[in-house]
């Protein structure tokens, strides 16, 4: 790409800057405090408690710090299954497609369901069930969803919950990728809450990362039996990092006040005007989202304009003239940048 | 442990405190600007230039940064050994004791050879060789060491090049891990520089967390061979952080100048204080090291009053009377620390 | 299912009896005979050259046997592939299928291709390259293909050709499944020879268990790296047996003179016989092939009345009156046996 | 070697010869009749319930019958892990030292302890498990014994009692590599019955590739929660043979009468006349033993002689004059063999 300095603005993903300057204020004030190491220092430990209370005082969850969301898939797939158990995912799942062969390396088929809207229903996961019948196949054990998808929809309460619900019939478990659980939270028709994620997945993970972190991860486990010796699985896997503090101090400053959800909301709030305003102008989306991925679909001739003042990926060919194009928004997005956008799309 | 603020010296550890100021202000400086994501940085960039830049001309070996040593340790050797093949090392390695069998998770076996100070020699390797006769027992193809050694001591220029020449004559291969290599390469008898690790190894790594990073560890690969793809095996390990920029920051930080050989000088001369006060007061030590890890055998009364103002391990009880302590120090350890630490020692 | 004796036809599959009496009766002969183990004896000597005589002198291949087709399917990819090398096949393959995640149980995901006829072009290839553009995702290294395929068809020399020429261009390898190699070979338009596919492929196995034996399969290395220390992935995966003699005498049973040759033949005549009577009454078939296995599609009422009397695999509904079998012939199916059913099938 | 038929007598090992005749004669007979494939046949059913016969009322194992002694240790093995678990064995254990790193490559370290009669006891196990303080080391789970162990001994009742205890104690579980479980139960002084090894171990294998099969080890799951689809896993490691029925006709063959048990009682016997035979010449054992492998220790020259005449193993050099031999015998041995080698050890 060209040198960053000549575009007018980035929508190209969510983890282009740096973490919120209230993360390096705060890593900056507690530097010199010695702490013990892997995890066991005093900002961990808040900042499990932080997320703790969010998930309510009935569940008996368990939080982990990792450094980034394949660590934490690898990690968390591979103590959820033995080794002849597989995950079902939808075929766009980031485990699926986009982690390097992360869930075989550790052992595991992942058994993949077309899917248009990056969601996948009960109906859809007993097919799959219905055709591995026996030893000679695989046994799919986990559902793995993300929330928000691969392609920016949400699941509802409801939907959760039947996948709940079928998953305690079938006796299988819920693995929940929350790489952008914020944004997710704070779109308009969201009706699931913390408590409900502790409540109706047996493992989650609350993305940091992508909203507003350096990096890191946090893995939440609800399941009792997933609970024990889960640290010496983060270790085996390379992910307990030896000054743990800086996962504690990211995810309690996140998490001690409401600045998680104020930069997830932030960043639905710029996505919703980029949304209204290519909406206004005419133009239809691939998939209609609420959260920060957009999917508009515009014409070829303009999209060259775009490219030269604006980085965004091309997601989908659509026909000879015109792309889907995939627009990302953050804690870091300015209005400015929404504007210009918007502004340079009238032409 | 106690509130940490009621020791008046920490020697536990090299990762207690955060990183190196200079690395925090340049995080801070460096935070707006939007960056490509994965380690295709800038920062990166100039990263694994100016640690190639001390690798010299004549090597062409790639770099690579992850999260931590496990990380480092399970992605490279996991490229470097076919699944029938093992690797050698020293019984105190990191890798057999301290990694909750992370290189056997990667699918290989770690053969062993005791050790007291933490080094293995030729003659020693051969005896494991000669023992692996057929396809009934693994291939051994990898030789694992550390510099410094678990037991802080340091392989001379001398010893590394018999290794080297031995390993080629075997068709081996040398994987140096150099979570302390900053120590190790500033300690007085040190006679080995960068271009040495490059041409002497097949890959190394160089510790950033244990001398003033948050967290970060290049990776050098010198063999051509293992350079092919490696980003693969980084990604599918789960140790390509999204924000690869901080890894990269941290790094240019330190080796754009000597940061990172002026903290390890620090820490050795931290040491080199301790030692001499200890050696004054007439105690020996378990191993003689000249790198930022002590082990001096002292009197259990006195361990006691020493264990209530200072922070370190208990290394190895040594009969009824004594025990051998391990004594860390770091860029962040103060000169006050360590005086007042000899103080109390003279009782 | 019911006593075997109650039915008049076994076309379930080709290992439901023993083993060739030629082979039984070579078994008994050579019983007291003491030889070494591990393969390392005379018989598998003999077989090893008995085969590798068919394969022609032009190529220096190298022969291992073992116990079963998925023995031979993990031992082999597991070499052939690097930890995040993925192989390419037929979404009907055996190894995507029906071999319970043995392959990611080695650590490699498999990318799926649809087919009809379980065959695949280098053009569905090249579409699987292509969405595969860099280190976030898996990389293809290995071509599967089955001869004859999970539904019975088979490749031509020409098909191979060109898979093989794809192959080089992309630096790819290609792995061929031989389970029914017999049979394939052994078809009316098979124009492939075995040093055909010594020169068209880098590893393929002929099948044993499912053309007369009573169990093994000969891996055929054909490219010399894979050759390199073979043994020691065998003994690794449980594939090396101490009474290796039990798979020399049946290879060098079947491959001294032409038994292997006769026994394929004979079950595809049989399976001939079945086609045309069936073809003759009308039946259509839900895909044409010529060897072994054949999938009439017959009417409901039809295949009860068969049911009682023969046993088949339904293999796919189709609509409600309709359901397509598979009728599997092998080299112990007696022509009594097919007449009775085409004389049944007329009603 | 030289041609076999230039040998007086073979002490190489126990797996020199095929089957015992009458395994053969069953082969033989049953040959024609078709059977369910995978190990459903009614020959593998009437193995199993011989088998649950021996293991009396009151346990409800589970029989598994697979091809070889490593495939059921690392398929049983990989079933009893979580991936950050170990299994501590002796140093002499087969799966740590010839099985070319098999345990590893399914993803677990084992933790050796030093021997000198190839046994293991709850104090040693007990300092292993004091050095696996926490999440930075494995986590030991299973203790991994054989019996006869390596060196030919055995254990009694009351040491796997103490072991069982211990066990129970320590939350851990134990599993019996039983390769040579026949000529251990038929030694003079052996107190097991296999009704104790079903209620003593969480799982173990009886060999018969060692005691007159062909091949074929049969796997016995007493812990209930190792039962849960294990047919699973032996699928996906290649175990589970198409023609099951050659395991079910040797198994249902040994152990319908009590041909396994004459078979190791003859091996047994023709040690007992090799060993008394030596002792009667002074010359003394590296081991003491009852079961089928003796360890004499003989001078160089002597060894010299019956090397010209029989196949046996160096076990170990002793000094520069002595040499311990390991002579093996099995259902196979001729006494004659045995008398001619007593006869030139006489000279």
């Amino acid at each position: 790409m060209k040198n960053t300095n000549e575009y007018k603005g980035f929508f190209i993903n969510d983890y282009s800057e740096g973490a919120h300057p209230e993360i390096l204020k705060r890593l900056t004030k507690t530097n010199k405090q010695p702490e013990e190491g892997y995890g066991d220092d005093g900002f961990t430990r808040q900042a499990k408690e932080e997320i703790k209370r969010l998930l309510g005082k009935k569940h008996h969850s368990e939080v982990h710090l990792v450094s980034g969301g394949t660590q934490a898939n690898l990690t968390t797939l591979g103590i959820m299954l033995k080794p002849y158990e597989s995950v079902i995912a939808p075929e766009t799942a980031h485990i699926a497609v986009h982690e390097t062969g992360a869930i075989e390396a550790v052992g595991h088929k992942i058994n993949t369901i077309p899917t248009e809207d990056g969601k996948i229903t009960p109906h859809q996961i007993l097919e799959v069930l219905e055709e591995h019948e026996d030893e000679h196949m695989v046994l799919p054990r986990v559902i793995y969803i993300s929330n928000t998808t691969e392609v920016g929809t949400c699941y509802t309460k409801k939907e959760l919950q039947e996948l709940r619900a079928f998953a305690d019939e079938q006796g299988m478990m819920i693995y929940l990728d929350g790489a952008r659980i914020g944004s997710a939270m704070m779109t308009k028709s969201n009706d699931l809450t913390f408590e409900d994620l502790a409540a109706l997945t047996d493992a989650f993970y609350i993305g940091g990362t992508k909203n507003g972190a350096l990096l890191g991860e946090a893995i939440v486990l609800n399941n009792r039996e997933l609970q024990q010796n889960f640290r010496y699985a983060v270790k085996q896997r390379g992910g307990l990092l030896a000054k743990g503090r800086i996962l504690g101090i990211q995810f309690s400053t996140l998490f001690e006040g409401d600045l998680f959800f104020q930069l997830a909301a932030h960043a639905n709030e710029m996505a919703d005007i980029l949304r209204e305003g290519i909406h206004r102008e005419g133009f239809s989306f691939l998939v209609e989202t609420e959260s920060n991925q957009l999917f508009p679909i515009l014409p070829e001739p303009l999209i060259e304009q775009l490219e030269k003042k604006y980085l965004f990926y091309r997601w989908k060919r659509l026909g000879t003239h015109h792309t889907a194009l995939r627009l990302v928004t953050s804690w870091a997005t300015e209005k400015e940048q929404v504007q210009a956008f918007l502004e340079d799309l009238r032409g």
